[in-house]
This record gives structure tokens, sequence and C-alpha cells, in this order.
């Protein structure tokens, strides 16, 4: 809906309307997707409730992922927003981007049933470090000299963007450092991250 | 579609469209993933076509939870007609309320599979109950002091969504506390209400 | 986008723009979910290719689906074009219609790991002769006394949908009695009648 | 949103909106299950960090169908926008190559678990190969003599999208070629395509 698709004789010239569909679909599916990872408990009786109690890592790997993808989903949406054209080198990035994106339902079933594993956590963080970098390329990319910047941001505005993604990258790499020590712990610190970070990210909209 | 996008040099002020579309994608995939829950019957012959006709758990559960969504689904649209525009808070209460809808694929397969264990039951009404409550968090909040709400919307419109959301609260209680007594019950009962509720859902299309 | 939503004060008037979204995910994603039915072949060597290549009845399950699921989809765009507004008993029927749509997935797997099996066939043609009658009861809810027709629809025109609809309903109930005496020859015929039916259904494109 | 539905007393004209939703809804869909054939390895230790390291092909298949399934997208998306109506013919070859974007998850299965069948990489080839078949076939009837194109559309611009289409036909050959002698090979070659071939398939945006 961005980018008023200006059209001339049925052509449009930006595209970024149909490139918001596309990813809005894979936002969107890649999510839902996350609740295939649970598994209904194989033992009946009392193991039942008690499996379904205690074991709490695929909840809190549902709850990050989801949470995560959901922060992701708001900033990919403020910078659809700021753009007024698209180009190839956008697409091109943008496509890695989603190609990341859609990969994360499957490190958060290693996570979710192998919590204990460092490569399981190595995985789940390096996977967002990777979307947290593939963010900051696509931004630093349309903003630099505001190339494919829309005239009405203002610089207070572009600097706002570029300082709430850069964020991202130090903070996904302290979840890879902490699998170190921590693999079930790493889950937890960026579950504290994405539930004080989404706040943060929605309130770009008072904003604009 | 609704909060008519007003846009100033590229810039969106609401957000309302795409969060409609990333909305309905995610109540539409949840509810196609509903079917992954069913399993093609291990054994052949006249067993085959005994287990698909006898074992109904399956289907009620699929229909309970895709009328279920269709509901929430139709009261979204409603309340998103209502507001003229989201802030950061009416965006992370719609994520909590997306990672609830996106989880129901999950205890419908519980109750599908072992529908005479409370713990499947407890875990079905309890998705339903969290999912009640957020919604009508998400509807108090816009609507408090017509915080989000479109000057349009007449008080008598704004009073029959807090009626139609509210009700939904006790009837998924109920849900939950017939578990404890008979956990199959409680899915027929939530069946019940979803089957009896979705037309007074849909009545509000006519006034509106 | 049909059903030109009329805005007053940022209230929308028909609701059939967000209804056409949500379809057209349940469509879009009961056709997707169809591939997950097919098996990678347990035996390796020269077992596997046999296995991908003579074992034809996923891909005939698949063909017959996947288009089903695209003339139903068309035909439904078809209808939605001629409607100019949306009440609740046309959302109720809506919904069951998708809750139909979004279980194929189910019976297709059913005949293409059971094909020979009776009672995956009934299930398959039963579940195509249910979508034809929902989505006749649906058109006639419509189009009885022009109920919710644009007032543009000439009356051939509505006539030539009826028409179309209908045919719908004799031809998935010759599925299901062909399953009595050939269960795989009934999904071939459904897989013919899908075929046979796509460019009319798509001819009515050229009038509109 | 391309083809500027004119809408006569509510009766969309073109129909390629609602297309388009629709074929956007089975790319993204498709894409984005393709992350299911991933699957947590069964042993834990050692083992468990080692099979995710090594076991490089599902990442390898996983990329190369994303990206071309990406590029297939964009190219789709070029397509629409040069078309100014939708006619039956045209619907009927566009189901057919959703029908084939939708299959592109087994194959990628079968090429991630059994690299080294031929069958399956002739499998994932054949697909591959089809769908570019399909994908000419479409374009071709489309701008024959110019028969569904936009009056906008300059010759050169048509020229250009007709040898950007051709050259998919010859390349995916080459991928079923290749099988015979080294099937992993074949999977490699299908990525290195679609790495150089998705900057070249977005570079129309910058022309357009």
């Amino acid at each position: 809906m961005s980018g008023a698709p200006a059209r001339i004789g049925g052509v449009e010239e930006s595209g970024t309307s149909r490139l918001e569909t596309f990813s809005d679909g894979v936002f969107a599916i890649a999510a839902t997707l996350l609740v295939l990872q649970f598994q209904v408990p194989k033992h009946h009786g009392p193991a039942f409730g008690h499996e379904l109690l205690h074991n709490w890592h695929p909840y809190l790997a549902y709850a990050t992922s989801f949470l995560t993808i959901g922060i992701i989903w708001i900033n990919h949406h403020h910078l659809m927003v700021t753009i007024a054209r698209v180009d190839r080198t956008f697409l091109f990035i943008s496509t890695l981007l989603l190609l990341v994106v859609a990969f994360i339902p499957y490190p958060t079933q290693l996570v979710a049933e192998a919590s204990s594993e460092p490569a399981a956590a190595y995985m789940y963080g390096g996977t967002l470090l990777v979307m947290a970098v593939v963010f900051n390329v696509l931004w630093i990319y349309a903003s630099r000299d505001r190339r494919l910047l829309s005239e009405a941001m203002l610089p207070g505005q572009v600097r706002a963007v570029t300082q709430a993604c850069a964020v991202g990258v130090p903070m996904t790499g302290l979840v890879v450092l902490l699998a170190t020590w921590t693999p079930l712990g790493s889950v937890i610190f960026a579950f504290a991250i994405s539930v004080f970070y989404l706040p943060g990210a929605a309130m770009m909209f008072d904003r604009s």
C-alpha cells in the first residue's frame, strides 16, 4: 500500500505493494507454521498432563519466535512506508531476508526439542543474528544517500529507524555468545529481548 | 482497507491496512492448518472405513476450532472497521492475540487425539479463554474514552461491540470448568457455542 | 476488491473485500498444503526411482484436488463480483464453505495413500459433493430475489452463474456413486471433471 | 493491483487483482512450506551438532527452491503488470503454473533427503523445467499479437520480458541433463542459476 503505486497506462512504477503482499504472506505463514513443532504427548494417563505442563521449552520457543517475527514484521512495515520505490538490489536483499524469516520454524523446533544442545541454540541465535544483519543491510542500502527514501521522510525519522535497526545486531550477537555457556539461557534471553523490544518497535507507529 | 490510510508524501498514518493483511493471513493459515491433525488410518481393509466413520472426535475438534477462528476473524473485522488509527499498545496486544490464534491448531490436535484426557480439554478451553480475554483487552484499550475509535462510530454501536465481545469470556470460562467433569463434553459445549454464536457475530454486518 | 466498499467516516459498509482476502487465503493455503501428502520413498537404490515413477496415485489426487480448488476459487470470484453487499447469513454459509475447502487436503491424502479403499473414495467424493452443495446454497441465498446482487447484473448473467453452479452437484454425486464399484475410478472421474470444467469456469471471465 | 480493475456498477472487468492475490498466496506459502523438509536430528550429544553442520544438502535444497520461487514470483509480477486483462485460457494456464509451483516443496524434500538418487534429481530438475515451460506458454499466450497486453507496453519492453522468460527453459533443461551424471551436481547448478538469475530478474524493476 505504501509507495503510492503510480500507474502510467497500466504499468506500476515502484512495485512496493506486491512486495508487501508477498512479504506479509511469508511473515504470517512462518509465524503460523511455528505451531507445527508441538507434538502430542505419546503416553496417556497422568504422564499426559505432566508432559503438557512441565515440558515448557516448546512454549518458550514458540513465544520467542512468534514475537520476534512480529517485531521484524513491524520493522519491515516501518521500512516500507519510508521508501518511495524499489530497485533490483533492494528486491534481492528482500528475498534473502524472507529466506531467513521462512527458515525460523526449523531452529525453533530444534531448541524446542533439544534445548540442552549447544548446536540447537547456536542455530537459533545464529538465525536471529543473520536476520538482524540482513535487515540492516536492507535498510542501509535503502537509506544511504536517501537512495530509495520518500522525500517526505525527515532526517530525524531516518535516524530513528537506523538506530532501531542497529540495536538488533549486538542483541542477537549476545544470544549466540550466551549459547556457549547456557543453551537454554540464550533462548530465554532471546525471549526477553523480544518482549522488551516489541513495544519499542511498535512505538514508532505513534510518531509516523 | 479500513481506517482509510491517509498518506502524506508516501507515509501511511494509521497502518491499519497492513495489520489487517497480516492478521487475515494468520487467521486463514491457522484455520487451514487445522486439517493437518487428521491422520490416515494405519490399518487397511474393514478397519479403515470403521476408523474413518467412528473416530469422530477429530471432526468435532476441526469444526469447533474452524468456526471459532471464523467468529474471531469476523469480530476482529468489526473491531478494525470501528477504529481510525493504530498505536503501539494496540499493535502489541494485536500481536499477542495472533500468537494465541496461531496456537489453536495444537490444542485442537490434543483433543482430537486424546479427547478423554482432562489436560487436553483444559488446554483447549484454556486457549479459547485466553483468546477471549485478549480480544476484550484489545477492544477495551481501543474503545476506552474512544481512544482509537473512528468519529463516525455512534455510542450505540460501540456498546453493541462491547457486549458481543464480553460474552465470550464467561462462555469459554464454562468450557474450562466443564473439562473437570467431562473433557469430551467441554469440547462439544465449545462446538455448540461456536455454532450458535457465529450467526450472532455475523449479524453485526447487517447493522454496520 | 469487488462490492466497492462504500465508506462513511471510516466504516466500511459491505465487508466483501476483507471476506475475499480471507477466502483467498484459505483457498491458496488449502491448495498449497496438498503437497504435504507426498512422502519420500523409504527405500533407496532402484526401489526409490521405481516408487517415484510407478506410485502415481498421489499425483492424480494432487492434480485433481488442486484443479478442483482452483475451479471453486474461480467460481467464488465470479460469485463475489456479482454481489453488492454481505449479510450475516451469507457470511455464515461462506464460513461453512471455507470449512469444507480447508478440509480437502485430508480426503486427498486418503485416496493418495489408500486408493483401493472404498471408504477413502467415499470420503473424497463426499467432500466434493458437500462443497458443491454448500456453494449452491451460498449462490441461491445471494441471488434469490436478487437479495445481495449488484444492480448491474443482468438476468442472463445471473442465470449463467446459476447453471454453472448447479452442474457441480450431479457431477460430484456421480463421483460418490462410482466409488461403490471402483474407488480409484471415481477419483479418475473427478480428475476428468476438473480438467474439462476448469476452462468452462474460466470462460465466464470472457463475458463479465 | 495491476490491470486497473475497471468497475461498472460493481462488476470488475479484468479480474487481475484477485488472481494476483491468489497467486501471491500460493507463491508465499510454497516458499514458506519448504522449511518443513528439515528434520530434527534423532541422536543427541555430539552427533546432534555434527549432523546439523555436515548434513548440508537440505540447506542447499532449501536455498535453491526458495530463490527459484522468488525469481518466478518476480517474473510473474512483471508479467502481470504488462497485461491489461485476463481471459479464460490465461486463467487456465495460470492455474497449471500454480499447480507446479505448489508442488516444488516435494522434489525439494526428495533432493534434501536423497541427494545421491538420480530419480530425486530428475524429479527436481524436471519440476523446474516444467515450471519454466508453463511460464513461457503463459507469456507467449498473453503477448502473441499483444492479445492481453496493456497498450502502454512498448515493443522493446515486450521483447525484454520474452528474452528473460525464454532463457529459463534451456537452463533448467541443463539441470535435468546434469542429473544423469551427478544428481547432487545438478542441484548445485540449479542453485547457481538462481543466485545469478535473481538480480537479472529483479533488474527489470529498474526499467519498468
